[in-house]
C-alpha cells in the first residue's frame, strides 16, 4: 500500500501553489504559478531519484529505471494545470499518486522490469488554450505542433510563447516515446461514486466531447435611442440559443449534456445593444452518433435563429473527441487491483475529457477514478477524502507494478 | 453663422485622440486619452480667451466673460468621454458647438450680457464607471460626491482615485455654480430626423431610464460530468431572464425600450457550467409608470425564473432618471432659433440619457439635436455630415446668443 499520509501532504503542498479565492486554486497552464508547480514537482521527483525529461510542449516525464534495459516504460500521470476557479485533485491527484508509486517502491526497495515514468501533461483543462488535452493531444498526433503553439487566449497571448516565458519549452520530440502501457488516476468529477458509496471506479469508457464556439454579430446601438424593431441585439440571440442548446441536451437525456461556459459579449457596455456575442457550447455524450446530431441541431438552430433576427452567426470547431474504449487488458489490470485489495469498485464511464483519452490512441491505456464530494468539480470546493486519495492511489500502485512487472 | 469648417475640424482633430479601432473613438472617461482630451480642448479655450475652472468632479467650465457683472452665466455644453466602441460625435458636438459659439462671438467681436460658460461634464457615458451622467448628477444634487468617488469600474479601479491619477480634480465645490440657463446641442442617436428629412429636433422632452443590475448564482461545476439535473446554470438562468427582458419591453411598444449591453459570466471557462453571472438590464420609457412597471415585471419573473431553476438571484438598481421636461422658455428659444435660420425642425423626445437631463432640474435647459446616419450611435461606426453638424451649431449658437442678451 502506498503512504496516504505522504500523498495527502504533497497534495496539500502543491495546492499553496496559485491558491485560488475560495480554497481550491488558480495554477491555470503555462502562468508563473504553473512554473512554481511543475519546478515542485521536478524537485520531488528528483529527490526520489528520477530523471526528468521535457518535451516541445512542455510535457515532464520523470522516470525510475527498470531492471530490463529493452523493455518500454509504464508510463502514469494526469496534470498540474488547473481551472481559474478550481480544486486541488483535478489532476493533481493522478501526478502526486503517480510520484507516490515511485516513493513507495523506493520505500519498499522493489525493483520493476519496465521503467516507470511520471508524466505531467500541459495544458489539460483547456481554459486558457482551447482544446483541452492539448499536449497529449499533440502527443498523440491528433494536433500539430505549430498548429498548438498558436493557440491564443482571451488576451492573445499564444500557447508557444507562453510555453517559452515560462521556460519549460523542452528540447524532446513530441510523441517519440514509446509506452508499454499509460494509466491515469483521476477523481471522477460526477456523482455516481459517492452515491453508491463505491471506492474506485474502473474507467472502461470516456465520453466524447464537442466544443462549438459560436459568433454571433448584430449591430452596437444606444440601448436607449434605438427603437425595438431597429435592433440587432446579439445578446438576445445568444439567449435564444442557450435555451436551445438546453433543450438539445436534454432531448438526448440521460445520454447527453451541454452547457456554454464561455461568453463573451462586445463592448459589454450597459447602453450599448451588444454588436457581437462569442461563446462556446460543450456538448458531451458516450454516443459519436449522438454528439453528430447535437452538433447539427445547434447549427441548423442557430442559423433559424439568426435568420430570424437579422444576425449573422457563425460556427467553428474549437475542441473535440470521440468516445474512448480504454484497452481491455489495461482496465482489466485496474480491476484486479481494485479486486486484490479488497475495495468496492464499479465499472464507470468518464464524464470528463482526459488525456488517457489521447493516449488510448498511441498505447494501451485505462483509468482508475476515486469518489469525489456531491459529485463536484471544476469548483474551488471540489473535495475528496483521504481515504478516497489512498484507495485509488493504492489501485493505481498495483495496477501499474503489475504491468511493469517486478 | 458659426464657421462650419472651423467646427469640424475640431472635431475631426479631438477624433484624433483615443482612437477606437473601426474609425471611432475609445476615449472612455479618466483614461489617458480622456486627460489628452481635455488638454487639448483647455488649450483652444484659452485661446479663444477663456478662463477655465475646474471642480471636483472635473467638470471642466470655460468661461466668456459678459457685460454685466451681477448676470448669471448662460452654460452650453456635453461631454468629451466616448463608450468603448464609440463615435466621433456622441457629446464632442456639443462640447466643441460650445466652443464654436465662442469663437464665432470672438470673430464678430459680439459681447453677451451674461458671461457664456462652455462646460464638459466627466463621465456622461457610464460605461466604465455606473451610472451614466454621473458628474453632472452630483453638480444637481442627486448624488453625493463621496458616492461617485466610491464607483468601481471593472477592475475595482475607484472614480475618485482615477479623476486624481489623470489630474483632473478640481478644487471648486461641485454645484456651488448658479447659472441663468443650460443648452445642449447633441446629435440624436436614433433615426427619427434623418427619416423624415429635418434638420433639427427641438428635444422637448427625455425618457427616463432604469438601469438594473441583476446577479445570478448558480454553481460552478464541470460541464461533462455534472449531470443535467444536477445542474445549476447561472448562464441559462441569464438567457431566460434576457428573453423576459425582450417580452417586457415590447410589451409596452412603442413606449417603452429594454436590453442588456453588460453581461459577465464567471468563471468563464469553457468547461465550467457558469456559477454566477453579473449583468445590467437598461429599460426606458418617456412614462415613468411604463419605467416602473418594467422594473417590477423583471424583479417578479426574474425571481420566478431562479426558483423554478435552484438559482439565486439579486436586483440592484445602479442608475436611473426619472423622465425629464425641459424648460418651456429654453425649448422656445431653440425653436426660434430654428424658425430664423430657415432650418426644418420637429419637437422630438430625447431616446438617450443626457447631462442636459439633470441640469434642468437646478437651471432652465433645453436641448438641440441634429440627426445622425441611420440613427447610429454608440458604434464607431456613428455618422453626421458637416451640414447637419452646422446646422445644431448654428441654431445653437442663436439660441444661447439670444438667451445671454447681447
Ligand atoms: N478532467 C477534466 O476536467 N478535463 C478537462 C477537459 C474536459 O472538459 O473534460
Ligand atoms: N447620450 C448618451 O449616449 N448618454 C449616455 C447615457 C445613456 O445611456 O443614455
Amino acid at each position: 500500500r502506498i503512504n496516504s499520509d505522504r500523498l495527502w501532504d504533497s497534495l496539500m503542498e502543491m495546492a499553496k501553489i496559485g491558491p485560488g479565492v475560495a480554497g481550491g486554486n488558480n495554477r491555470q497552464t503555462l502562468t508563473d504559478e504553473d512554473g512554481e508547480g511543475r519546478a515542485l514537482f521536478q524537485k520531488w521527483c528528483e529527490e526520489a531519484g528520477c530523471t526528468m525529461g521535457l518535451d516541445q510542449m512542455g510535457n515532464m516525464f520523470a522516470r525510475r529505471e527498470g531492471t530490463d534495459p529493452e523493455a518500454l516504460p509504464v508510463y502514469v500521470g494526469s496534470h498540474l494545470d488547473t481551472q481559474p476557479t478550481g480544486g486541488k485533485y483535478d489532476g493533481v491527484l493522478g501526478v502526486l499518486g503517480g510520484l507516490e508509486i515511485i516513493r513507495t517502491l523506493n520505500d519498499l526497495n522493489i525493483k520493476t522490469k519496465h521503467p516507470i515514468v511520471v508524466t505531467n501533461w500541459t495544458n489539460e483543462e483547456g481554459t486558457r488554450f482551447a482544446p483541452a488535452m492539448l499536449a497529449s493531444g499533440v502527443f498523440a498526433g491528433m494536433h500539430t505542433q505549430d498548429w498548438a503553439y498558436d493557440r491564443e487566449d482571451a488576451e492573445g497571448k499564444k500557447f508557444g510563447d507562453e510555453l517559452q516565458r515560462i521556460g519549460w519549452r523542452g528540447e524532446e520530440e513530441v510523441g517519440a516515446r514509446k509506452m508499454h502501457a499509460f494509466f491515469e488516476l483521476h477523481i471522477e468529477q460526477g456523482p455516481i461514486l459517492e452515491a453508491e458509496g463505491k471506492d474506485i471506479g474502473v474507467v472502461t469508457h470516456g465520453q466524447g466531447l464537442s466544443w462549438t464556439q459560436v459568433t454571433i454579430t448584430g449591430k452596437d446601438a444606444h440601448t436607449g435611442s434605438t427603437p425595438m424593431p431597429m435592433r440587432r441585439n446579439a445578446g438576445l440571440g445568444m439567449a435564444r440559443v442557450l435555451e436551445k442548446v438546453d433543450e438539445i441536451a436534454w432531448s438526448h437525456a440521460p445520454h447527453a449534456v451541454g452547457a456554454a461556459g464561455h461568453i463573451d459579449v462586445y463592448p459589454n457596455s450597459r447602453n450599448v445593444i451588444p454588436g457581437k456575442v462569442v461563446f462556446t457550447v460543450d456538448f458531451r455524450s458516450p454516443e459519436l452518433s449522438v454528439i453528430e446530431d447535437m452538433e447539427n441541431r445547434l447549427r441548423v438552430e442557430g442559423q433559424k435563429i439568426a435568420d430570424a433576427m437579422g444576425l449573422e452567426i457563425e460556427f467553428e470547431k474549437v475542441g473535440g473527441f470521440d468516445p474512448v474504449k480504454f484497452d481491455e487488458g489495461c482496465v482489466e489490470a485496474v480491476r484486479r487491483a481494485a479486486e486484490r485489495l479488497g475495495y468496492s469498485h464499479r465499472d464507470i464511464i468518464s464524464g470528463a475529457g482526459h488525456d488517457a483519452c489521447w493516449i488510448n490512441r498511441v498505447a494501451p491505456t485505462a483509468m482508475v477514478m476515486c469518489p469525489c464530494v456531491d459529485g463536484l468539480s471544476h469548483n474551488e470546493a471540489e473535495e475528496i477524502s483521504k481515504d478516497w486519495a489512498a484507495a485509488g492511489a493504492d489501485v493505481l500502485f498495483h495496477a501499474v507494478v503489475e504491468t511493469a512487472e517486478i
